[in-house]
């Protein structure tokens, strides 16, 4: 990068996490789980949050943001789960930043327990930008490929979690689920690792436990 | 966007065209053909390039410039068919940019027919980098699902065609191949729709034979 792009970039994501300080502040006394979740365009962040939605819905409020550079096909689809869902799009740009989630919070309701926000469909960007997130989940899909967390590392280094999705799909696809989980816990030693398909339902109640278990600790941190 | 963002932006882009027009011009001129590929992480792009070098390899000469963030995978699994491949890691950035692509020049050699450029993976920011291709692919693979043009529309509206990719999954996925085709033909209309399978060798012959048109269009129109 030439060194005025990058002094630029540098005071973007000065303000960035500034910004997402707050809300990370202000949310987590509120009691809110915030969940970042980053992927390539098309591993399933939607699917899994539908998923998601069913399972904790019943006795748990919870709220979603979406982001997309284009179309409010995701909120739309978040909604008909009965969840209430925010549209972000970006109009070409390549990932969310904490003053577009800011700009939300006064409609995210008091009762809330869990904000999900699914970021824009990108592996690089939005793993530069602290969005106020109490917890980041990167995705990787089986048909992505077992050796992705090495060429991608910065989502995975700085993640809390690695849920493999479409494990479906194991049965027809060259993907070694060992090894994309070495070379993931190569860069970041303290992930959390869950195998899961949202076609079959598998491994999603483990997810939705650690979530639960992670907002208890997270309460328990600011009593 | 921030004022200050988008005038930096305004000059990277500005003075990446100049390169990119640079190279264009003197490749053209050379009878190379460069293509750009352009996909999310995990679309298959270094598959499809080790079937398009089986098949042209025989009689026509190739070369290949791999981009990645991290590691020097890619290029190594091209080198294994024989043929030169040269890998730029970007140590973070999103995308390549003309003048990385300029800085190898030197070393293409001259009896050269077709250089490809597998860009990082990342389906939004290479899509406004011209790093001096005649060609733009990008790909599509089915688990990805059909509703990606429309969420992504820039990669698909400065393309020259579409190759979907992982055909051989259909029948075990919900991807619409007729759905993903027509929304990538409205965003642009002029897009070649190609249906391909890396594993099992489905529509590479007719990608391969697209390129040699091209090529041919490509010598006549500089005779």
């Amino acid at each position: 990068m030439e060194k005025k792009e990058i002094i630029v970039q540098q005071e973007i994501l000065g303000t960035n996490k500034k910004i997402a300080l707050e809300i990370r502040k202000k949310l987590e006394l509120r009691g809110v789980l915030v969940v970042n979740f980053l992927s390539s365009p098309g591993s399933g962040k939607t699917s899994l949050l539908e998923r998601i939605a069913e399972m904790l819905r019943p006795g748990h409020s919870m709220a979603v943001i979406e982001g997309d550079i284009e179309t409010e096909r995701d909120a739309e689809r978040i909604r008909r789960k009965g969840v209430q869902a925010w549209q972000i799009t970006t109009g070409g740009a390549c990932h969310l930043e904490a003053k577009m989630v800011g700009k939300l919070l006064p409609q995210i309701p008091e009762t809330t327990e869990f904000l999900f926000i699914e970021n824009v469909g990108n592996l690089v960007c939005p793993a530069s930008y602290d969005l106020g997130e109490s917890l980041r989940c990167v995705l990787l899909s089986a048909p992505e490929g077992d050796d992705k967390p090495k060429k991608y590392p910065k989502a995975f280094s700085t993640a809390d979690c690695l849920i493999i999705t479409k494990a479906d799909l194991f049965p027809v696809l060259p993907f070694n689920v060992e090894q994309a989980k070495k070379e993931a816990l190569e860069i970041n030693p303290r992930l959390r690792v869950f195998i899961t398909s949202a076609l079959k339902g598998e491994g999603i109640q483990e997810v939705v436990q650690y979530f639960l278990d992670c907002r208890k600790e997270l309460i328990q941190r600011h009593a």
